[in-house]
């Protein structure tokens, strides 16, 4: 009873996917909203992901030298305005401190929507040699745009995210950052959240304010949207220039710096909800988890039951595996479904007769696949299944961008594909944005980026007709 | 010469200590200054500091059961004045958002300086039964406080901390839980910062604006002035009613919960300066350093010794010691210099004759001291090392607030001391305002707190000759 009232009150992904989302979002208890529009509330459990994340990504950089800093939460408007593509980009969304201290500003203050701003004037004053390059700077905080729709996770008028910016001695060594980072991107797509990305590169219309390229790992969620996960961009000696970042070159000639900037945000937690979840919850993969192992004791008035968890528990936690104990007095039935709306990767049964038989009931949340584990192997089982579980979670999720994604070269066959399918379609294209514009008008479709790994399928654009230069993979997006 | 050149650039401690300590932040790298004037940029290795007091204690916090959340960086004007006490204190020190989008916003958003509004509107929406008690949220963020002389780590407009805030079923619990956390502020100190704390509460006067009552850990800084470096706050039932976050106990009553708040910030960072640094800069406690080792090469052009300082660094890095190489084109004179400005806890020096006799030399930074080593028994010598080092430098903090702890039953002599001699001075307090008041006009001392180990020097208020109270520990105060 109390099992199918707890299920029953999220909606079915297949008839409302938004509110499916959004229910998941509120049961899982990863968020709740707030007071200020648009502005949400990070809880336990959603920020615990935001942490995983944080702490793996957090090492690869520092693997690969990049140092943390902290730069303000607030850029002077007469600072924001010095690079004037940037500006135009997001002047619209920003927001405005006037006030302080009781008194009005006499110059308004902008709550950084991004810091490239704030790095460049930094970098102005701290570089002047070669030896002071390269800089690979990062930063961790939460920035500010202002949305007037938005979604928990995928669009807020806050998310945090990482920063980083960094300066190179020349334009080769700043391009390889790029790339390097949208590989670090990919590689924790991969390895942590179970997610297959698409990497490729952003056209003029689609790039970054202010960036001569932009790249982007783009993911397709259950519903075949497409979502931007991350971006890696090479800005030249553009802002550079505008913030007369120069050094001494080795061959004496002072130099601009080429520099890169690259983030991720908190919708790469959207994009674990909506590639992994399915009708009863949150499906996490195991190395993302805040919580591996959940164990459920079944008949917990039994003495020796309780006691039983809390040994297994200990002796999980030895070999850092996260495990958590339900010993509230819910029925073990109301716990199976929160373990599984929390997307629990493996929930652990034990009772007074499974202790008798030396033994424990272990159920995978992906595919609820049972086994029955001797106690005295479960240190080895798990960290197995655990790896079995990611990869299985990885490969469904691959399997569906495959039978996703579509490709064509007549224009009129497009429209009437991305009308009855979801997911990606490959098209050749011009180059023009008058193209790319006539598609997005047309379907709503929006060129994702043009894959990395070159791929030629035609020789015109069925667009307009003309010269192919580019594969584009199109696909409706959040 | 250029030892010299560099060493110069930093103005005597004892010659004027406030531009002692803006040289070291500087010199040493930690923060810059930013075009938003009192917004200053934690650079890498001030930013690392940070990192560490973060690590160690979201550590300790996490043993206890607390839970991370991310509130909004924003505050709607209607909720922020609630509680009325709590607004009266920081409301002149605001920053205010009235523009959004392009728009003027209907309702002004006040940046948070702090966010009990924010964790008692969502406690009212998630507590409800008994069972939903305790709740243990900390949160790791930045928050802007309007101030008008500011000073790097030590008050700045906006400064990153972690807030505590929890909700408890009775008095009894959330008394425990401000106490606990004191101590643990207090171990942070003696095991990370080897900083001696006096632990004690807040008068009536220097209370958080809407608490019960607020406790405090208190450090002497070189030149004897206090300096507050973190609190934690009983609030009673007072945010519950204003809040009215309440819910079914066992015993079926509905009840408003207790709560707490306790926060330490980037001003500990502060403390490490001025309690520890000397007239070469900054003097790291061990477990604090981002670098714990830095290698210097003697004659590195040498074939062979940059080989060895590199194995070396890899052998000592698989014992988790923090190390680097100064491979830099500069003169070891020079290098030796830049490691005492960063106040790194051992420089390890090796050329071509200590290779040749299986030996480096390690000096201390805090006394200089050197140690001939034998390559062999570096992994076992360096840990016991930075033990020994970590309990040097704590014991010398401590001997140095002993040696300015002074006493007396006289107003007459309390006012002479405090004008000849820095530090604390224990003395007597009847518990009135007025007189509390007073030693501040006459003195500029404040009351830093009343200790927790109760003790008795008199029976009587030195400043007005009623009945004493309480015994107070003054010092003029950062």
């Amino acid at each position: 009873m109390e099992k199918k009232k707890f299920v029953e009150a999220i909606t079915s992904r297949d008839e409302d996917f938004a509110r499916w989302y959004t229910d998941v979002c509120i049961k899982a208890e990863l968020m709740d909203y707030s007071d200020a529009k648009g502005f949400i509330i990070y809880r336990p459990y959603g920020y615990a992901l935001w942490e995983n994340i944080q702490k793996y990504l957090d090492n690869e950089l520092k693997k690969t030298n990049h140092q943390n800093v902290y730069m303000p939460l607030v850029i002077p408007e007469s600072l924001f305005k010095k690079e004037a593509e940037h500006v135009e980009g997001f002047a619209p969304e920003t927001a405005i401190v006037t006030i302080g201290g009781s008194e009005v500003l006499q110059e308004r203050l902008i709550i950084r929507p991004t810091s490239e701003v704030l790095f460049c004037n930094h970098y102005q004053k701290i570089i002047s040699s070669y030896r002071d390059l390269p800089k690979l700077y990062n930063q961790w905080c939460s920035v500010v745009r202002w949305e007037k729709t938005t979604r928990p996770f995928l669009r807020g008028s806050e998310f945090l995210w990482q920063e980083g910016h960094t300066a190179h001695a020349n334009e080769k060594e700043a391009r390889k950052e790029t790339m390097d980072i949208l590989d670090a991107y990919n590689t924790l797509g991969r390895d942590l959240l179970a997610i297959p990305f698409v990497m490729g590169q952003k056209t003029e219309k689609e790039k970054f304010a202010g960036a001569v390229d932009t790249y982007s790992i783009e993911a397709l969620m259950h519903d075949g949207k497409a979502l931007q996960s991350g971006t890696t961009h090479y800005f030249g000696t553009g802002f550079a220039k505008a913030f007369n970042i120069n050094f001494q070159d080795k061959d004496g000639e002072v130099k601009y710096v080429h520099q890169t900037s690259w983030g991720v945000s908190t919708r790469l937690i959207g994009a674990v909800i909506m590639v992994h979840g399915d009708d009863s919850g949150l499906v996490l993969p195991p190395y993302l988890a805040p919580i591996q192992v959940n164990i459920i004791p079944v008949m917990q008035h039994v003495a020796g039951v309780l006691d039983k968890a809390h040994e297994i528990k200990a002796e999980l936690e030895k070999y850092n595996i996260r495990v958590a104990i339900d010993d509230s007095d819910k029925t073990p039935g109301w716990k199976f479904s929160e373990s599984e709306m929390k997307g629990i990767p493996l929930r652990l049964e034990i009772g007074p007769r499974d202790i008798t038989n030396n033994q424990c009931v272990l159920v995978k949340r992906y595919n609820r696949e049972k086994t029955v584990v001797n106690l005295d192997e479960l240190v080895k089982i798990i960290p197995t299944l655990l790896k079995e579980i990611h990869q299985a979670m990885y490969d469904i999720a691959l399997e569906n961008v495959k039978a996703n994604t579509r490709e064509t070269n007549s224009y009129d066959e497009f429209k009437r594909i991305i009308n009855e399918k979801q997911g990606y379609i490959k098209m050749m294209w011009c180059g023009k944005k008058e193209c790319e514009d006539k598609v997005k008008e047309d379907t709503q479709a929006t060129s994702r980026c043009m894959p990395l790994e070159k791929e030629s399928i035609g020789d015109v654009c069925p667009v307009c007709g003309d010269k192919a230069k580019h594969l584009v993979y199109y696909a409706k997006a959040y």
